[in-house]
């Protein structure tokens, strides 16, 4: 069967974009993700343009650097730049016959009972559309998702955890990478830590994750100095002391989010995918992947009924508990920082598509028998 | 000092009313409750009017009663009516100089920065309304609350029970209570029960408690009666053939909610308060008290800061972890159910302002010592 799909994305076309806005430039591209780009003929195209790393690289307080592989031998994660990402996945899109794009369109309201949606168009004007299914993948803060608010029996949560974050660059030293490149470089330093990922003109992007209690004290050059030297001595040089003084102080923290929510669907004119129905913080690189994952078990089940919306989508959200485990068993601590209690579980949520559920649960069992 | 008070409900009147809606009629006033009460000279006045309930009546599948005291002698709960509350409640509050009403407003929307609300009056027109501080004490499903959730770092969570509710009346009969009145009343049949509560002109209000696939499954007249006479068998010669046929069927089972949020401030402009901040599912009967109790605590904060708003809105948020931990503890069991291994928990919690963390931490305690 042959769908008509419209895309409406709030944002301009970002291919055409000057200064392209958003959250963090990277992303670590695993096994759920790539499974879905298969699906969609471009993952060779997407790894290519991404740099595998292998393992972690632990910064000590000292400058040591130690491994620690993230599967077995050959297995590795991808730092991928998100702005390329959505680049190539809006191309594959539009190449699509059957698919048409429509950039500036701002979701101001929709109904569930008929499908109909209001946006607010490009030219400022308010613009009707109407589907027989909305498909909401709008991200953690979900225009979507505020309709499935105003209904009854809706359970939500949304959890900020006490960290924000932060992003510091660390440029090419001699045309080359200033440090190991096929690592996720990762300085824990207990209730805060700072990783670093590879980017393909050979920088790097740091990301200092720490309680927002802890940046409120660091207000003046010398303070933020001072903190370095204390706790990342060796990233110091690497980022350049005039950048960091620039960088730093450039924007405030942002804040992170833990949303779960339940059921995904309305009726069966709307389903909810990726962070807008799951929203995870950073620490275990699930976010992009499971939102991946998600649209690859929406079309496995969309086979299986033959293409039957309502049933797809009320089936669809049967198979959601599973985030809210994960979620729960995750929590708010930094799971990044202890790589090695968590490599059997990290294996099997970044190598494989085994349901997280059972993943926490193999884990928990693997931990007891121990 | 003295305070300008402007009140704002969005329903009319209902001293004037004619049909006054809402939810359930009863509510079960304790210690927390009279408190707030006797602060504002009106505990004797709506004590007279309740009807004092000594102990729980357990209903046995074979119509055996057996009482189960909620304290020690002289201690017991009152069932009040909601309606007569608050039409007291509205009273006492015009009858101060400082204090204005007007029903009919409906909040629509409200500023953080300027403390301007505006209101969809009675005359179906918009009216602006600025104030230096808002308390939003508009229920679980407060609009007040709404601007939180546009702002980040606001922690938020509404979980829906599996169960729904459903309200039944037992007549009075011969002129007189059909059953003894001075007990909460209980028929408890494992995933689902019935209370009863005494009203002052001598009927009982019935809840049934049940999940809602339970619920749905109770189409026909025949299966409803089946259903009473298999589990509450003691009971429909109480409520009558007729008036159960009638009054099962007149409206679907109502959702509970469970709501809890933090912080319960924004800037020093607004504070959530009652349901608006922290709504509770009824078997432990403390929504109401505890909301009263809210009151009470920043009128204690108040005077201790010296009447500064900023101040005592920020303090008063930190007394509240207390009922996330309460919440998280009683979660979604039906306590009710199991009165005599809460009995110490019940009596910290409803005949003591012992805080709510205090008292599960005490009682989790006792249970570890016994």
């Amino acid at each position: 069967m042959c769908f008509a799909v419209t895309i409406f994305e709030s944002r301009e076309d970002i291919r055409c974009a000057k200064v392209v806005k958003g959250r963090s430039i990277n992303l670590a591209l695993s096994h759920r993700g790539r499974q879905a780009l298969k699906h969609i003929g471009i993952e060779e195209k997407i790894v290519s343009m991404g740099i595998p790393m292998h393992a972690r690289m632990i910064h000590s307080l000292n400058g040591k650097q130690s491994p620690i592989p993230y599967g077995k031998k050959g297995q590795y994660i991808l730092s991928v730049d998100r702005a390329n990402l959505n680049k190539e996945l809006l191309s594959v899109a539009e190449a699509y016959p059957n698919t048409k794009l429509n950039f500036n369109h701002k979701l101001l309201d929709w109904s569930p009972e008929t499908g109909a949606m209001t946006f607010h168009g490009p030219d400022g004007n308010e613009k009707e559309f109407h589907a027989d299914l909305i498909v909401g993948c709008d991200g953690a803060f979900s225009a979507t998702r505020k309709q499935f608010l105003r209904r009854s029996r809706f359970n939500y949560s949304q959890t900020y955890i006490p960290h924000g974050y932060l992003e510091l660059t660390i440029p090419p030293r001699n045309g080359d990478f200033a440090m190991k490149p096929n690592f996720l470089h990762i300085w824990p330093r207990h209730t805060f830590m700072m990783i670093a990922l590879p980017n393909l003109d050979k920088t790097f992007t740091c990301t200092l994750f720490m309680p927002f209690e802890d940046f409120e004290k660091i207000t003046t050059g010398n303070e933020l100095l001072g903190f370095f030297q204390k706790n990342f001595p060796d990233s110091i040089p690497l980022i350049g002391v005039d950048a960091l003084m620039r960088d730093f102080f450039r924007l405030p923290a942002q804040a992170l989010v833990w949303v779960t929510c339940s059921p995904y669907h309305v009726l069966d004119s709307c389903v909810l995918m990726g962070d807008a129905a799951h929203a995870m913080v950073p620490f275990y690189g699930q976010g992009m992947n499971a939102g991946f994952e998600d649209c690859i078990v929406f079309n496995e089940i969309m086979d299986q009924f033959n293409e039957d919306f309502g049933t797809s989508v009320s089936m669809r959200s049967h198979v959601n508990s599973r985030y809210f485990l994960f979620r729960k068993f995750l929590d708010n601590t930094l799971h990044f920082v202890m790589p090695k209690t968590i490599i059997p579980l990290y294996t099997m949520i970044t190598f494989t598509r085994t349901r997280y559920r059972q993943a926490v649960i193999q884990w928990q069992w693997q931990n007891k028998v121990k």
